[in-house]
């Protein structure tokens, strides 16, 4: 099935993982994006060799950058280069995907561990899409921009976890704790949640989407989800977002998950 | 109405607002706590005026004690000092009322805010509930405890806020943007939740309390809520809490409020 993500792209943390396979679907996509933007900390180095051979595959298509979403410096550098880079400025889809988990128990977990995590997982997205902005209203108000809010528009796309639901923290808790992981993806939705009002306006949509429990470095080789299967499904979802969901927090498949 | 707090109760920023009048009517109900510690940042400061004639008012009731919910060793050494203080050691009440708030738009809202008020709001009140663990541990262990949880046995009240309604948002956001606020609360209510589930084997109850909209420095002259009818209303559900409450989010009258 064809993802219709007929515009520019942004993912971060994109040189593995979740993030990886996001711009390599994207690439392979038969109705590719106009041009994919493929962040992340060290695009030079060595954890970056995938996504180079990749960007190196698709030259037209796929732009590697610099960008730690804890590094206002590296964050506004890469929306120089990428309003550089857009022939009308425009950005229409923005995937804060890049995030860090320190698990253990509430002995182990301190201000450090928690400050962290949540200037990683939240404050990141905060910046990210505050830095990209200026290019996201561009997209939304172009010329012959639809009315309706779309990926095609201009979208935020959180990527959050089922372990962000305070509703259902209880099913999973004590098996893996994960304070700051779990106190950050929260806070990540309540920062979506206000995303989304702030910037309906503009006809910017900003939704949360949970990838699954995948296998990738976070989630470990006993996950149940290939990153190939999360990442169609996510790439789905996204696709077929419009005013509906607003706001809202969707899996993988698009079923609703509780706050 | 008797509020039937019959232990040990400790309140966070009890110099003003909530946190002081949490502190005066605990003092002057008919059957007051065993003993009240009323912390704040500078209990010897002119802005804990009203306190120290309070404590001085009640001598064998009140004791103030210095501490600032961002700073590891104060919280450390008011722990040391309640546990001196405390003839078993047992704490039984904790309410984590201490907060700030810093207002604005997306434009005015940066790493800084987000990093402040999530530090002040939602880790102080882990580290503070890390810190009395053992004190409130002993609460809910001693010879004689009942075994219902209850704010007589052992509890942990985070003063959390309608505004932390991830729901919700969408009623009073672009009146009140408080991006920084909104997640730290999120935040708190996810740590409340966890909490629940981490201490629940302790028997020991965590939960979040909205005071509703108040007459405070926080609040504005313009707020409904006079600090004396909020308080009646938390002091009221504080004592009724039951095993049922673990892990909810109640307002000063006892109702929920979904996440
Ligand atoms: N895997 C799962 O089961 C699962 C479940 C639910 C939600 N999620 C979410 O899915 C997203 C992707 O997770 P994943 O499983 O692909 O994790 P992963 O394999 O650990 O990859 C994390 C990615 O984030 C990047 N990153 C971390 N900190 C960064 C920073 N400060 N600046 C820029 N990039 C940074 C990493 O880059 P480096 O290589 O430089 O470290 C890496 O590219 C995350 O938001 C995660 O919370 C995953
Ligand atoms: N008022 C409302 O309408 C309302 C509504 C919903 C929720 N709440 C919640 O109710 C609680 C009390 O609010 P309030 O209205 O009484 O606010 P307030 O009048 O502004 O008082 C805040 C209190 O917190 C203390 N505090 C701030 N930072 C601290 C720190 N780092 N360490 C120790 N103490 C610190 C302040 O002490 P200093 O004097 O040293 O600054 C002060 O005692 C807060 O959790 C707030 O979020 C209030």
């Amino acid at each position: 099935m064809c993802a219709r993500l007929s515009g520019s792209v942004l993912v971060t943390g994109s040189n593995r993982g979740i993030g990886l396979e996001l711009v390599r679907q994207l690439c392979e996509s038969p109705c590719p994006p106009t041009h994919i933007f493929a962040a992340c900390r060290d695009p030079d180095g060595p954890n970056a060799k995938v996504l180079r051979d990749l960007a190196l595959k698709h030259p037209q298509l796929v732009t590697t950058l610099c960008l730690d979403t804890t590094n206002q410096g590296t964050i506004a550098e890469a929306a120089r280069l990428v309003g550089d880079q857009l022939k009308d400025g425009s950005l229409n889809l923005l995937i804060n995907n890049a995030a860090i988990n320190i698990p253990g128990s509430l002995a182990d977990t301190g201000e450090k561990e928690m400050m962290e995590v949540f200037l990683t997982n939240t404050v990141g997205p905060m910046l990210v899409t505050k830095e990209f902005l200026p290019h996201l209203r561009t997209a939304a108000s172009r010329p012959g921009a639809q009315s309706e809010m779309s990926c095609r528009r201009a979208a935020v796309v959180n990527v959050s976890t089922l372990f962000s639901s305070i509703q259902r923290c209880h099913e999973t808790f004590l098996r893996a704790p994960m304070y700051p992981y779990r106190v950050s993806k929260a806070a990540l939705n309540m920062l979506t949640r206000c995303l989304s009002e702030d910037l309906r306006a503009d006809g910017i949509l900003v939704m949360a989407l949970h990838p699954g429990w995948v296998q990738t470095d976070m989630g470990g080789p006993q996950a149940p989800l290939s990153t190939e299967d999360s990442v169609k499904g996510m790439l789905n979802v996204i696709s077929s977002l419009s005013d509906q969901h607003v706001g809202a927090l969707l899996d993988w498949e698009g079923k609703s998950i509780p706050w």
